[in-house]
């Protein structure tokens, strides 16, 4: 639809925690966000449980079909952490210790404590690139267009900075949402007018409840300011004719 | 890996609101405890964007791999609103006024509020069955296997209620918990061992913050509740060896 769809990208979640519904998935929202401020736009979102044979075949058919695929969750030193085995074996790369990695863990830890648990999360594909992890030491890592995060919202986080400048996208995405204390049925057919004159402008409409009251929010995402611009200008004129509340702009 | 597995079920969440990462998804967690509650297993969450040929072919592919999908979003009345008419489409279905859907709304809105916004809301496959909705009239329906829930959280919750004599599966999946005071690396291998041990119960291992202090959650997943049990006997014998500081049980 975009410009900004030329460079795109999948995340893949991988954990039996966010499919048995235990664990509330957050890393999606940060990842999205962070990437369209890139100028990249996240087209699929797939979750999979920590089995070998559904994380290569995934890793395989989403590397291939978007620019860039993020995958979190297993890379941890327990027995359900098979992320990096199974990425090597998607890639059909040796899954061996990363030497520079080792160095960093060997100085992270104290004398002793790097032991073989930790010392498996510094096994990755041969030749993989390392993503430093400011927060707990274990480092995450890219082969190509796929880059290795880890699950834990907070490291996952504070490790985006290390590969800003890997990322080579569009124009950043930009947003703007209009709140209105009204229906979706009673706007769709002026939105459906709006929609259809600005194709390049991706209009969404979403109802929400807020204080017990039923609002509905319209937001128009773009690459080019002056579209929204143009849109949201459009938006306001039916809403004034419909005399709509604004509930927030 | 359990029995459970033979019931299971795909979650398809329609909508660029989620791809954009302004809004967190809340209905894979509901959705997948509630369908543990009833014996199935969900496999696989795929988030895809408001796009025709996207949601029919993982409508299609879906349906085919699992014994149940559910689907999330795009059943309003605006623009953005495809997923009836591609889940018909994916059906290779007419796509249809519902007419007990039309009788249900009709009586729902006041004289003249029933607009053709509204309307729209009832147009689904040929021969679909309707899925009651208590929170604000319109109704979601089910094809075969495929059952299309709307995306805003409260109402998807509230509907559920009235699909459950629908979905046949297995034994409840119980799940227990052991909060620790301790690192992954530390109970890595006596938890490798435990899982050797119980290939039928799923093992998890989750490090978490709280209070800014480190900890992991271990989680034990299976339909028997004796299996649990004994699971649960050996990892609190390791947890008392190794003087770890139990959090939470």
């Amino acid at each position: 639809m975009s410009e900004n769809s030329k460079f795109n990208a999948a995340i893949l979640i991988i954990g039996n925690e966010i499919l048995s519904g235990r664990t509330q998935d957050t890393n999606t929202s940060t990842l999205a966000t962070w990437l369209n401020s890139l100028g990249v736009k996240v087209l699929e979102v797939r979750v999979i449980p920590d089995v070998e044979e559904t994380i290569m075949s995934s890793v395989n058919l989403l590397r291939k079909k978007y620019t860039y695929v993020f995958t979190s969750g297993g890379i941890g030193p327990t027995h359900d952490d098979i992320t990096s085995e199974s990425v090597s074996k998607a890639f059909e790369l040796p899954y061996e210790r990363h030497e520079e990695g080792y160095k960093i863990l060997e100085a992270y830890y104290k004398p002793g404590e790097f032991n073989d648990g930790r010392q498996k999360m510094i096994w990755m594909p041969k030749g993989a690139k390392l993503i430093l992890n400011p927060t707990s030491g274990a480092p995450g890592f890219y082969v190509e267009n796929v880059f290795v995060l880890p699950g834990v919202p907070s490291i996952l986080k504070s490790m985006l900075g290390g590969i800003k400048d890997k990322i080579v996208g569009g124009n950043p995405i930009i947003s703007q949402t209009i709140s209105l204390r009204t229906f979706e049925s009673h706007i769709a057919d002026s939105l459906t007018a709006v929609q259809n004159k600005y194709k390049n402008v991706e209009i969404g409409s979403y109802p929400f409840f807020q204080a017990g009251k039923l609002g509905v929010s319209i937001v128009m995402r773009s690459e080019n300011l002056d579209l929204i611009n143009k849109c949201s200008s459009d938006v306001m004129r039916f809403v004034k004719e419909k005399k709509i509340e604004i509930v927030n702009r």
